[in-house]
């Protein structure tokens, strides 16, 4: 039996390690000379595929190149956000597989997020009843930590440990006057309250800030919250307060959309800004003392020289074990991560549908939130902890970090 | 003779760095026990000792405590906005100086920015006025860089390395789709330019983003700017555009004005927020594409973790310098840095008149922004590229920067 070749693709919005993730297939394909040949990388996902952008990897990136891959964030391959029919009779599909043969491509591999594992069951679908003997595998990437099934997804691990970090230098900043002063600080997350959730690794003491942290799984009331502000401010001069771009009201209206208009992205989510911003005049306002708001905005996925070392190492594991899952004659199914139930931090990786894993969200289990709404439990600490262990060491040229992109 | 005791304090906004230089002062202090005998901090600054407000550091800090605090970003001591009253006669003067006589205080450095050199030179005027012996020296700080007579300012470098880094990032985040976007990243800078230039350093060859940098320099046209992004995208698919929050139009009026009400501060700076944002609107209003600002806020001087080791060990020196000039009988000087005129990049330090460096501002000159006002030239990077050179090396605990603050 000859080589096959091997695609792979990026999807959804950018983290600091899907391009680990990629490093991850591309190094473990190369490892496997006997099967596989070619290593073709899809310009912006499946949809720039359609349209015929790829390029070869093994050519495009040398071994230094490859070693810069690991640390650069965004997509180096570039993006997509792109629906495939719910029919498999649409021609979409029979012009991805003729592409497949026509470059003999064998296995699939797709980082990506809920949407993309959509991408990678429907492919799976269309090759179990066309009988291709493509395979298909999902490997997992998001910031929001919000896929299920696995304990959690990479990506997550450096978005946390940036908003931890981060969070904890504001709160320095913020503490350097001795006038009452209030800073809200506004984190991603449109449904779950993972980033969000976090901020609570800020705190050096307790009773540190930030005091107050607002998660989606919770309803927010505004009424609620400046009493709230209004009673710490008697204990301290300077309070910080976490908020998820996300919170919602009792008639599950955000509470940004009490601010601006919000439009839909191309799966039908609402695009949020500007709850901080809301809350901020509101403070200031009903209170009449400084306030000031800051939105992390996409920072919180990009900030290559803080990510973490664990979540990087775990992003290129699960690229490699994408690769092997092909070879075994996986299909369908995403990597997920395990964690073992042992004292000290270990995960194992597994194959599971990625039907039971798409158009599904994990959010933060209510026990892990205060029951007031406003705080973060240990549970969560113990969870989150591991994750963001580790420093980063990206390549630095003249005082800035060196980055791999496509020539 | 007997040893006397200096006090040192923090004030005006606070850097990266500001308690670097507060190490360099301990530090050098500490050096000198036959002429020194207390470090006396003043928290919250001059008003806070005014209140009574001092912490005998000698005592608060160890030395595992004083390498964290070399690291630690904002101010440790806390800061104050506090303009000392133009009347020597004023009682506030008498005051401050039975505590410094009360305390054996004779040397008091200050480390901070422009107004802070205001009230280094009034109390050294004092002084002279009332033939007290206390010598004041002032330690610069900011990362607004807008110092006159030093070639830069401790914060600075630290504060351009973030933004450079930063906005490299970013773009490698706006880069991933491939459709039509716009990002306007809004940066710190009310009438100086100096940090917003800094994210030209982010282009990682020419023509790549961020295309278009508009500082304060130069007056801003809104239709002018339309046009220019206009132009842009039909040569590139992503145009990331940086602006400082302090750009004005050729009636001196503030382009974030335009959409926010201003209120001032202390010292009648206009408190800015928010140009990003408005010509977020206005480019997805005319241009209807997909438009994102991100501001980096507060972020621009407390990034620890990505601090410019040039700028930690200049902030230390000057530190150092400010005892040594207090020794060496020096007072009402700030201490400026003298670049070399030499290869490689070289500085000294020297005492200068603060007379001659408060209440004015060091813009970015002319010739160092391209004619059309839309970009800076390869000068301000050999000017600014020795400034961000080096990383810090923060301690880590459980995957997070420690950090050492007041008791």
């Amino acid at each position: 039996m000859g080589t096959v070749n091997v695609a792979v693709g990026q999807s959804g919005g950018p983290t600091t390690v899907i391009n680990s993730s990629l490093y991850g297939v591309i190094q473990e394909s190369l490892r496997h000379k006997e099967q596989i040949d070619k290593i073709y990388g899809m310009i912006n996902g499946i949809e720039g595929f359609i349209e015929g952008k790829v390029i070869e990897l093994n050519k495009a990136l040398n071994e230094e190149d490859r070693e810069l891959l690991k640390h650069t964030p965004a997509a180096y391959l570039g993006s997509c956000r792109y629906k495939l029919p719910d029919s498999m009779s649409d021609s979409i599909y029979r012009e991805i597989f003729s592409k497949f043969k026509e470059l003999n491509i064998e296995y699939f591999i797709y980082i990506g997020g809920n949407d993309s594992m959509d991408t990678v069951h429907k492919l799976s679908m269309y090759a179990k009843l066309t009988n291709s003997s493509v395979r298909v595998i999902g490997v997992p990437k998001t910031i929001d930590n919000d896929l299920t099934i696995t304990d959690h997804s990479p990506g997550y691990g450096s978005a946390a440990k940036y908003v931890a970090i981060t969070v904890r230098d504001i709160v320095m900043d913020a503490n350097v006057y001795d006038t009452k002063s209030v800073t809200i600080i506004e984190l991603m997350g449109r449904h779950a309250g993972w980033i969000t959730a976090a901020s609570v690794l800020a705190r050096k003491y307790k009773e540190d800030n930030p005091v107050l942290i607002y998660v989606p799984e919770v309803e927010f009331d505004v009424d609620q919250f400046v009493r709230r502000v209004k009673e710490e401010l008697k204990k301290r001069n300077n309070l910080v307060i976490c908020v998820s771009e996300g919170i919602k009201d009792k008639n599950g209206k955000f509470i940004c959309e009490y601010s601006s208009e919000a439009g839909t992205d191309t799966f039908g989510h609402k695009m949020l800004t500007g709850c901080g911003k809301y809350l901020e005049n509101i403070v200031k306002n009903e209170l009449g003392v400084k306030v000031r708001s800051v939105e992390l905005n996409v920072n919180q996925r990009c900030k290559a020289a803080l990510a973490s070392l664990t979540d990087i190492e775990e992003a290129v594991e699960a690229g490699r074990y994408g690769v092997q899952a092909c070879l075994k004659g996986e299909t369908g199914k995403m990597i997920a991560f395990i964690r073992e139930d042992k004292e000290e931090y270990s995960i194992r990786l597994e194959c599971v549908e990625c039907a039971k894993v798409c158009n599904q969200e994990k959010v933060v289990p209510r026990e892990w939130i205060s029951e007031d709404g406003t705080d973060i439990t240990n549970e969560f600490v113990d969870y989150v902890l591991p994750l963001i262990q580790g420093e980063s060491s990206p390549v630095m040229e003249k005082g800035l970090p060196k980055y791999c992109y496509l020539p």
